[in-house]
């Protein structure tokens, strides 16, 4: 074993000899910047090897570095392979920056109709002239709430061992959490007293370059908080090319876990700002590209990047949280938006959702400009869609001064009417370095 | 700690100064013979300490020996605490012994028609002109072969994760296990090439003294094996009473825990004889009482032995195998029978759709004569039920000569006609020493 410390930060990290410095450096916690996943093609993970024995083979990656950069010390950190203890400088440049993410938009006004529910039932105790099961007595009690049909919910065999002494304990007052799914609507929670204030639920935009998420009240139908994080995904491939392939060298579990916590660490944030407990959270809906969705359930993506590009699944998708561990109640569920096919995914269906032109004659365009360029022209009566990859325009590649959203990126620009002076804006007000998406 | 022998078999036991001879004798694998549930009441755990010290209140419990069997150091395994290593008879008398039980029965002839079904298909691979998702692809062949519509089937996520790897590794040429479950047709299996005539069901009579199992060939519908097991929850007490009180001294999960072995030994036994692959059963239906029904799903059954009698839950039930360790494939699906109150269960449900009488217009009397005793009456529009104890009458107790289907037991006695001569048949051919339930 070889003890790898990386500086400036002295994040130090005990790793098998033969390990690379990227999966080294990716294990100690650094996001780094790989765009092309680790396969010594875009030369973007550059570090530099203070101390230590490593084997890097200068002859075939050189190029990407001055001879005085090799001097220092400089390689792939990719390409870079761990022989003794190490002592590795990984500068700026080499690390993902937090980013500006767009999370606000225009609000459509939208029918509220929580598909998770909460009801406060005070029950009558059983005696000899009405010894119904327990549950049959929670279920028409809900029922008797304004709930479903008695005979519509069901409660899993976890909550039927908790029924009777929950029931008990509670002096027969609880509240039940009701959720619709597949077949009905599943018993999700029973808790004692009145607890039917707190009720949540998530919706998530996941992006290949970036995750926001909305936390809904559910009671009052209120966004309370927003929170935003890049794809933790970035460290193991910059676009979905190299993700994919990625994936499809034994990185899916990988892949699928960085997706999760990118989404979790969102969902923590948005809940610390608002004061809320994530146990409260019983539902989190998921709109993602079909790769993006295949990759969060852990489903293979190998074979929509090549002909005949081919998803394993593009039909709506309901599974239990604890399944991919999403930081919400360990009996929520997870919803995943359906997807048309491999290149019209879950996040087109949610937008087609969210700006109503299914439901209208006239005919709309909506454009989503994202890591990917999706278009549907189309109403109520039919669609047509197209897409294409935008990323490289709006994130650095392709554009002379393109860059991502950091600091230094002109993100505004106004120019004054009577004047005609023209006016940018920056991220974080600094010195311009170049222009991000929303510049553009 | 310290290390009990039990003679004549010589099993040892570590376990902890403090623990009872017979909580030492059940974790070493022996079948007590324990009526009231180690209550220190029946006084049928007898074992005679050879060697050792031990704790044992002569005072209370001597009445259940003479002079002599105390002597010989004669106690009660579940009053005595192990103090120091110790050596100890157990009395062939004191294990439950292997016992016959009835297994045959009237075949009535039912309408097959198995909730679960298996399909060979052999699919299309995709083109650039039929790109169609591998879900998609995989579950309209399954339609095309006779299965269910295609929009009324789903993969759980794990099934989703495999599906890609098996439907190219088979060159397109798989067998899907489709179950009917509530809410839609579950895809239970995938596997490569046909597997098709390999799809078996069990059928369990969970009673608390006995366990039957038949074993069903899903494709031709007919009984490939039968076996049969006493229930190993005696070793926790005799009767549902003496078990109940043993849940509530947090002995649940154990009772859970001998039920699944019951019913697992049974099955295995089942399927050596038949040779038959226990990975090939993908349906288990069980029918025991009420009491039963929960202690096998691990749902408290505290609140039926006293008023108001109230299960927790009396609906039926269909979980995964896998949650409650039932030894069949990992897919495949448990289907507990609905009851209709604590004192009418599940067996009597089954008794009832068994015998047809549900279906007739002409009044029938249903009997069910086994540990309780249950009567139905009724027809096709009205039934009457009731039930009380019949245990004893039929498993020693209370009889003069009553006994358990023992070696030795009269188990049938016919009268000539012509002569009038009686004549009796025991089991084993022994000299008879009682008389057992069938006899009676």
């Amino acid at each position: 074993m070889r003890t790898v410390t990386f500086l400036p930060s002295y994040r130090k990290i005990v790793v098998e000899r033969g390990t690379t410095v990227l999966d080294a450096a990716q294990r100690a916690g650094l996001n780094m910047n790989v765009v092309c996943g680790g396969q010594g093609k875009c030369g973007k993970c550059v570090v530099y090897i203070q101390s230590g024995k490593t084997e890097f083979d200068k002859a075939k990656y050189g190029r990407f570095f001055s001879e005085e950069e090799l001097k220092k010390g400089a390689c792939l950190a990719c390409e870079t392979i761990v022989q003794g203890d190490l002592q590795v400088m990984v500068p700026e440049s080499t690390l993902i920056q937090e980013q500006k993410i767009l999370i606000k938009g225009l609000e459509n006004e939208i029918l509220f109709r929580p598909s998770t529910k909460k009801y406060y039932v005070e029950l009558q105790p059983p005696t000899l002239s009405d010894p119904s099961p327990d549950l049959d007595r929670l279920l028409w009690g809900i029922q008797k709430s304004g709930g479903p049909d008695a005979e519509k919910m069901y409660a899993p065999l976890e909550k039927l061992r908790d029924i009777p002494s929950i029931l008990r304990h509670s002096d027969w007052k609880v509240t039940a959490t009701i959720g619709l799914v597949p077949g009905g609507y599943r018993v999700l929670d029973l808790q004692e007293n009145d607890t039917s204030s707190r009720v949540y639920g998530v919706a998530v935009d996941l992006g290949s370059t970036t995750v926001v998420v909305y936390l809904w009240d559910l009671v009052t139908g209120i966004v309370v908080g927003v929170a935003s994080n890049y794809n933790k995904q970035i460290s193991c491939g910059e676009d979905i090319l190299a993700r994919v392939n990625y994936a499809r060298k034994n990185g899916l579990t990988r892949l699928q876990a960085l997706a999760v916590e990118s989404i979790n660490s969102a969902i923590t944030s948005a809940c610390n700002t608002a004061g809320i407990d994530r146990d409260d959270i019983y539902e989190v809906v998921v709109a993602g590209n079909t790769v993006m969705t295949h990759m969060l359930l852990g489903i293979d993506p190998a074979y929509m990047i090549a002909e005949p590009y081919v998803p394993v699944v593009r039909r709506a998708l309901s599974i239990a949280s604890s399944r991919i561990n999403i930081a919400c109640n360990p009996n929520g569920g997870v919803f995943a938006f359906p997807a048309v096919s491999d290149f019209i995914g879950g996040d087109i269906i949610a937008d087609i959702l969210a700006c109503g032109m299914a439901d209208r004659d006239e005919i709309s365009l909506l454009v989503d400009i994202g890591t990917n360029f999706e278009v549907v022209l189309g109403n109520r009566e039919w669609m047509f869609s197209c897409a294409g990859a935008a990323g490289p325009a709006l994130e650095g590649g392709e554009v002379l001064y393109g860059m991502r959203a950091n600091p230094g990126a002109i993100e505004k620009i106004t120019i004054d009417p009577a004047t005609l002076n023209p006016h940018y804006v920056t991220i974080n007000n600094v010195k311009p370095r170049g222009i991000c998406g929303s510049g553009l």
